[in-house]
Order: C-alpha cells, then structure tokens, then sequence
C-alpha cells in the first residue's frame, strides 16, 4: 500500500511522512498528490493571520477545540517566519498546542518558510491538499503576517481571520490598505486589555472610510484567547461567512481562482525548468552578453523568446 | 530628451519620476532600463537588515553621511514592509532621514512591498540600476528582516550588513540559521544598552559552531547609530569588505549570480505570459478539469507541456 493509500485509509504517520517529502521537494510526494487529488475540495480553509505577539496560536488552539466539539475534524497548518527575530515564542505556541494533539480528529504540522521565493506557498497549500483528502472537515492555516509571501499564503484560504490586539503602540491607520483588505473577519484578541474598545472603532471606522459596498460586512470580534472568551463567537462568524459565500457562488469562485493561481505557478517553475535545459548554452551566452553589458536584460529575452517561439 | 537620457545628465526629477514608473510596472519604464543598462555596474550594493526595532534607519542615515563625507554619492532604497504593523516606526524613520535630502549626492526612496510575489525584488533592483547609471557610488539597501521576500531582496547586495540589538527578549539561537548566514557583517546595534556584550558574545559563538571556514570571518561592530557611535569602524569594515570579495573575485562571481537570477525571473514571468496568451483554451479547459477533479494539476501540466512544445 503506498502513502496515498494509507492516507485514504487515515494513517496519520503516512499524513505526516507526505507532508515531510512535500517539504523536501521529493517526487514521491508528487506522485502521491496526483492521486490524491481527486479526493479533495470536501475541506473549509480558514486562513489566520496578524502580527507577531497577537496571540494567533492560542487563538487557533481555542478556535479548533471548539469546532473539534461540534464533532468535526481539524487539520492545522502553521506557517513559521522565515526569519524568526521572534523564534523563541513560535516555539512556545507550539508546544502549548500539543495539547490538541492526543485527539485523534485533530492533525497540527508547523512548516518553515524558508527555500525558494514562492515555495512556501506551494509547499502550505499541498499540505493543505493532503489534509483535505485525509478527511479533515477544516483546515485552519496560520501565517503571520509580516511579509508578502506570509499574506498570499493566507489570502487563498476560503475565510481569512485577521487577528489584532490593542496597544501594539500603532493604531489601524498604520497598517496598510492591503492586510486589511484580505480580511473577512476580524478578532480583537487580548481584548481584556487597556484600548480593545478604541481599537474596535478603529476598525469600525477603517471600514466605514473603505467605501466598500459590503454584502458581507466584516464582524469584529472581541477575544481574549488564553482564556477562551469570544470563541464560541468568532467560529460562529466564521460558520455565517461560510454559509454566506457557499450560497452566493463566492466561495465556488475563490476555489476556482486557487486553481488558477497554483496551476499558473506549476506551470512558471515547469516551463522555464524546461527552457533552461532546452535552450543551456543560449541561455549561458546570453548571461555572458548581459554581465558584459554587451546586451541588456530586457532585448536578451526578446532574443530568447525569438529562439524558442 | 528621454527620462533615461535626463537621468544620465543627473536629473534627480527624472530619476524620482522613473522609479515610480518602476513601481507601477510601466511600459515607459522598460525602455529607459534598456538603455541604462550599460550603464550600470559601477555602484557598490550595500543591503542592510534587521528585525523591526533595531534602528536601521538610523543607521543607514549615518552610515549615508560617513560615505558622503568621503565625497561619495549614495542612493538608498528602503523597501517598507508589506504589512507594517510596524508602520508608524518607519514612517518616522523616513522624516529623520529627510535631513540628508538637501544634499546633491543623496538620494533616499522607500518602496512598498506590494503588488505581485516576486514583484518587489523586481522593482527594487531595478531602483538600484536606476541609481546606478545615475552615478551613485554607493547604493544602500535596506529591508526589515521579516518575511522571505524580504531577505531575498538584500541577498543580493554586495555585502550584506545584519542588525541585531540587545534585549530583544530573544537570544541569538533564536534567529534562525538562514538569516545568520547572509551577514557578511554584524552591527551589534542600540549598544550602549545592557546585553550588548553578551549579544556579541552570542554571536561569536554562532560564527564557531557554524564550522564555516571563513576567508573573511563576519567582523561585529558596535554601533549606536542615534549618536553615531561606531558607524566609522562600520564603514570601514564595509570597505574593507568590499576590498575582500574584489581581490578574490567573489564580487564579480556574486554579480554573475545576480545576473542570472533576475534574467531568470524575468525569463520565467515572460514566457508564462505567452505561453497563457497563446494557449488561452487549452489552459481554460484544463482549469476547468482540475476544478472538476477529472484531472490533477500534475497531470494537466504533463497535458500542457506536451502541447507547447
């Protein structure tokens, strides 16, 4: 029986193997995608972002038990940083999931974001495939949200949770257009601390001011993690945009645009791993004429466009 | 006169107003890089990063002056985060910097990280061959540390200047491997605070263990860049090397390298763009198949791949 198999017949240590060879870039792992492929798309993505120090994992910890009680199973993916200045704590949000892990209809994996521009994102999302035909009913992805690489992980996810906590010293108007604009929710975590009230009007406002016509208005909601308070409200948000984006074709059209952009990207890596071997010494002249300055960049692929076309 | 020739008669108008073409992905733009091209080569890259919070506005401020006073010209790019929860800070950063701004041979320009995966890096190192042909010395750029893309744009410099600053909260095990490798040079940063000796300590250690056999072993200065306290002995270890990687031909090797990678990018972002014009039906039906799980993208790209070539 190979890895896809024992996936299908849910063998968590062959779910954890596969995930490993993803993150390898092994062609077994391919292979077993392939197969796997056809059993997915039965999965709900929930993509969770926010700064370091929101408290996205306690959050996520929380957010699963609570959705493992209402009989579903989770799968959980979390995206480290590429560059953890903040390692030390990534490490003890982990282990304070561990707690999840004994439960058998809860899988947790953390994956480093490091190797090629991009790969992380292929890498995420083939596990999330990998969960999805697994059986798990919600696959919760969690990034922070530092970099651009860290958002486009999270902005493919079906409901994207963006989490905030009052007295990070920079009020919303700081944050910039676009992290806000990914969000479908957000929470207010810590919100037990001094500013949560003026940090929810801050939303409320940043929201008024986008001009939007929202059909789905982004909720805020007020959480304090650690202690659970205002999870049972937030998945109950996430359930409403759920239910929202099935009934009005949105969520049909995410997916189809996820297809796109992966297969899209499949085909850049593929294709020019193709040119490369194809068209080796053109290409080494041509890397020659441009370190020379004989040749720029831009007329360089023109000429090489000409050659393969 | 074209904004490329405007640009090689010093106009630093022209050169602001490239740089935003540049942003904004203009057509215009690629004309004026393609006759820049030749002209470029002659600037020494100098990238510079650090987690938020370690002061490298401030020390890229300095570090600009020192140069300055040398009767060098210098260019800077700072490339502002995506998601700057960080926002406020920089934004100040920028307004200290303005004080340089009054000088002929400074010129500073942040850029946003947005836009396209990859699409940053693009723009930025077209930013520094734009400084470049307009005579800069020196470029500095400068990333916050944060996310892959980030990292990867500074990797590309000549040398690669790491900021790190007591206290923190975490210690230098901390920070993974992959960043700790890039710095050519430490700037033990804010180092008249308590931890700063430890910190260099820290990562004296980290250079023993790694094994590396170093020619030029990462020297570690101390720096605190608000009062300009040791940004000399910094330029001076930047000088020094640059000296280094020009006498054992690392620098021509790393700009071949540089060459390549960003021919490729601009390979692999062209030939993708082609190929869905000129295949536009065949990739729709694929995208639909693999909607409709009849067949899995490693397949379609097998399908695909037949069919172009």
């Amino acid at each position: 029986m190979d890895l896809a198999d024992r996936i299908l017949q849910k063998d968590k240590r062959a779910l954890a193997r596969l995930i490993t060879l993803i993150e390898r870039g092994n062609t077994e792992a391919r292979e077993a995608l392939k197969k796997l492929y056809k059993y997915t798309g039965n999965s709900y993505v929930i993509g969770i972002t926010g700064p370091p120090g929101a408290g996205k994992s306690s959050l996520v910890n929380e957010l699963a038990k609570k959705i493992r009680a209402k009989g579903k199973k989770v799968g959980i993916i979390a995206v480290d940083p590429t560059s953890p200045f903040t390692g030390g704590a990534l490490l003890g949000d982990r282990i304070r999931m561990q707690d999840l892990t004994l439960d058998d209809g809860i899988f947790i994996r953390s994956m480093g974001s490091r190797g090629s521009l991009g790969g992380i994102a292929k890498a995420a999302y083939d596990a999330v495939k990998v969960l999805d035909a697994f059986g798990m009913d919600y696959v919760i992805i969690e990034t922070v949200g530092v970099g651009q690489t860290e958002i486009d992980i999270v902005k493919l996810a079906d409901t994207v949770v963006l989490v905030l906590v009052p007295g990070l010293g920079d009020d919303v108007q700081a944050i910039k257009a676009g992290i806000m604009e990914i969000a479908d929710i957000f929470a207010v975590n810590k919100s037990d601390r001094e500013g949560a009230d003026r940090l929810v009007t801050e939303i409320e406002m940043m929201l008024e001011l986008s001009q939007k016509d929202f059909d789905f208005r982004p909720p805020i909601v007020k959480t304090v993690a650690v202690t659970g308070k205002g999870i049972d409200v937030l998945e109950c948000r996430i359930s409403e945009h759920l239910d929202y984006i099935k009934k009005n074709g949105i969520l049909e059209l995410k997916r189809k645009t996820k297809v796109k952009e992966e297969f899209m990207e499949l085909l850049k890596d593929h294709i020019s791993r193709l040119i490369l071997q194809k068209n080796a010494s053109i290409i080494d002249n041509l890397l020659q004429d441009i370190s020379n300055k004989t040749v720029d960049p831009y007329t360089a692929l023109d000429i090489l466009t000409r050659e393969i076309f």
